[in-house]
């Protein structure tokens, strides 16, 4: 058969009717909803809605627009409507530490992640066997104080040209600039290898075993121009002990970070998280 | 205000305009959806729903019944309504030890659960003074062989006099016969000290001692006529290690019994859980 | 039999050698290591030993510690030598709160925490009837501005006259005074309801809530005169989701807070807990 | 410097002063303890321990063991010397998954596991490419009811050749024979894609999907001729809903089995796990 899934998020001030109003005209059309979230934030009475449908043959993602323009006019709804078919495009950026970058690789390799790597890009050389071996172009752009503009110039222009929808930092370690992420507001996860708001900034394992904590985590959030205060997509936490070294808590670490950004990774591919000011709403 | 909350459970057999149908009738009533989980059961076609609404003052539980009767006919729907003004009713069986019970009357008495206890059941005395001083009837109904038909009959007519919805076996210690498991299907959530399906039957965490085995965890299920076999509902596990004794786990395992049998009732009284065969589906 | 069971925690520069003194000195009495936990910090070069001996008959406390003087005064240790026949005493100090003082008073009941509570001290009166049903004592001490010097003088002559050895503060709201947190280094617990060190301060979970965190947490730490900068004993989190009002993260909390401080206070007077400069060794 | 690191097992039955007799002859040679581990056994009254010294120049693995000579003959114990200069040897042997494989090559390759590829042995071709672009030799020998035998005498001769340590079954499908099993007692570690003893045999995560459970996991244990009953090394246990299909619980399993079994592994090669019958002790 030919039938197609379109995922569709939806945001609104909340009232009734909107779920009527938008289900409504998914029946007339003879689609079929395979999966619905919705949350009712009542701190700031948002409505937010997210629906997987299949629908029959013929109906595309423009004719799902059209027919959902009255209820988005007259709810002033945000709404989204993604094709499944069209496999979703990322950027992955990694300094030296290659963990999670594998980790992307493999999972999109045994279909867990569905997506293409468009580019790897990185301010080292190390990857580059890597990316090349599975045939993912390669950008080595080092970054200095001097080419720092020049540089996150390129990489919005490859974001363009390539119709990336997604730039993953996979432990890249150069902090991108208030302007470029404004630009890819929402468009860009990075993997911080911290339990946020603990440990913010530079060597964070080290701060963590420091300070002597029990557990150690990972955070995998959207950049945003404040560093490390973007919304929070996902978190995980190990046990640790007195007995392990700083180095110690950089290779547990290195498992949570894998495992955290690729399910963040996942849940932004298939349209699970939408922003909440500076907090998410994740349908797992 | 006197706006009142009703959860709406429904299952049928997938097809396109089941939601539509629903909330059409719902947003007719004026009624505003506060949450809606959904499920669709691929294996087997089979669709659930739960939807939280806050329906305008003058609507009760009949007239939402009298709106929905269309859909649930032309659906062929299987339905439970349930008004949140009415406070469950819960009968707790106990034996010895009581550290599940105590859990579920401070979950009670701190407001996260909410439910009235009518009354606490035993075939041991001793907690008559933990349900007395929190002023809740006890029975103190020992079960020989000889006697089990009759105690189950003066319970399944405590449960009717009471008008109780739910039987809670917080760590009682005696298996109810199948007659009874059959007339209370779907009311009977009991929990198991292991990770089930691991160590069924008796002494759970000395088998799981005796097999050495590095998690031990804790299982929430309805009760059903094969033992140890009913639907689940909620499951834990902890770490433990070799140098732990058998009464460590035990230790241990009060902790996590306590906490997931308590989610397992909490998920049950919010209506969160939906009999799917031998499986459940969980709207947490 | 008459055989004792004494928990010796010795702390030293580190050098070849100090095993084979204490231990020859143990098996010279006739003493069996039941169990032996060490650490060594190569970044301090200290070394840290716990072992808990059983003695024969006859044996004593005082003989324990004569016949280690010698290894003592050769590698300049610190030593700390319990008697487990002689039952620790605490006081639970507890605002309005009550989950993790009933958790601990349960605890104690069930004899997983093996420990005396020589009375309870609060500034509300909410937990009078707990603890006079268990027959302790019980001091509603109201602190201001203006007595605080004064109630904290009181306290620490019931800590005189009880000979307590630790304090726990089990949700009690009140800063201890500098002077009072010197007095008495390693002897108070506390529970921070938060993962240190996010959410230092007043109302984490709000704060939590408020970050859009994916997991919250409880830590026990020893009291220091840097509030919420003492040295971590346990800590533990748990999953939440923007589903969850800050209430909700209250209501989760609670759970993780009681499990925590227990597990905590446990370590600590099973003499598992040793000081590292700001930093705990754990022998778990 | 060229000081060197030993690893110290023994065990034998438990009375007083092993510890003292074995320490004692080791701070005669001058040796450091770094670590000492012990676990005394009470219901079979067995004492176990690990000790990791660093010896200075000119004391190697003989003299060691020359100095506990006594002490082994006196307490009749068993004993194990490791010189940590010889880095272990491994085979690793797979079918069509190989996650788990690619997991520990990339621990090996950042230093967390020490240890040297010998081989990676195969029935079927997949991974052909992945061991030759480490440099690691690759067999691919299928597996028939008719050649078995053969093929495991030629894994038995590869054993020896090499002069492995240790084989890993990382997802290798095929069960060894009895006689294999015994021949190679506590040199195989397996990872089961189970929380054992739940769901033994074939297709674990249909089974467990079948049943409901919302926990899935995975265990690394010793093979023995007991097929899924060998000695549990670790385990680990992953939430899942109902929401999620048989083969996304695969997909979840694929991380957990990756982790489970590379802990296990470097517990192994670090000789902090013990046989105690068909239980282990883990010094972790």
């Amino acid at each position: 058969m030919t039938e197609k899934t379109f995922h569709i998020n939806l945001t609104c001030e909340d009232r009734p009717g909107i779920v009527a109003a938008v289900t409504t005209e998914l029946a007339g059309l003879g689609a079929n909803i395979a999966e619905s979230n919705q949350f009712w934030d009542r701190q700031t009475n948002r409505f937010f809605m997210r629906i997987a449908v299949t629908a029959p043959q013929g109906v595309e993602r423009d004719g799902l627009l059209r027919a959902l323009e009255p209820a988005i006019a007259r709810f002033d709804m945000k709404t989204a409507i993604a094709d499944t078919a069209r496999r979703p495009k990322i950027i992955i950026m990694v300094s030296k530490f290659d963990h999670a970058l594998l980790h992307l690789l493999y999972q999109i390799r045994v279909g867990w992640l569905d997506a293409e790597v468009v580019a790897v890009v990185s301010n080292h050389g190390d990857s580059r066997s890597t990316a090349e071996m599975e045939g993912i172009p390669y950008h080595c752009w080092k970054v200095t104080k001097d080419n720092k503009q020049e540089q996150e110039a390129k990489l919005l222009d490859l974001f363009k040209e390539t119709g990336a929808d997604l730039v993953i930092l996979a432990r890249y370690m150069q902090v991108l600039s208030n302007d470029l992420s404004n630009r890819l507001y929402g468009k860009v996860i990075n993997i911080h290898h911290s339990f946020l708001p603990s440990f913010k900034g530079a060597k964070p394992y080290h701060q963590a075993h420091e300070r002597g904590v029990k557990l150690i985590g990972a955070t995998a959030h959207y950049v945003t121009p404040d560093l490390d205060e973007g919304p929070i997509i996902e978190q995980e936490t190990e046990r640790v002990t007195h007995a392990m070294t700083a180095e110690d808590f950089v290779a547990t670490g290195r498992d949570i970070e894998s495992r955290v950004l690729a399910r963040a990774v996942k849940l932004h591919l298939e349209n699970r998280v939408m922003m909440n000011g500076h907090k998410t709403v994740v349908f797992g």
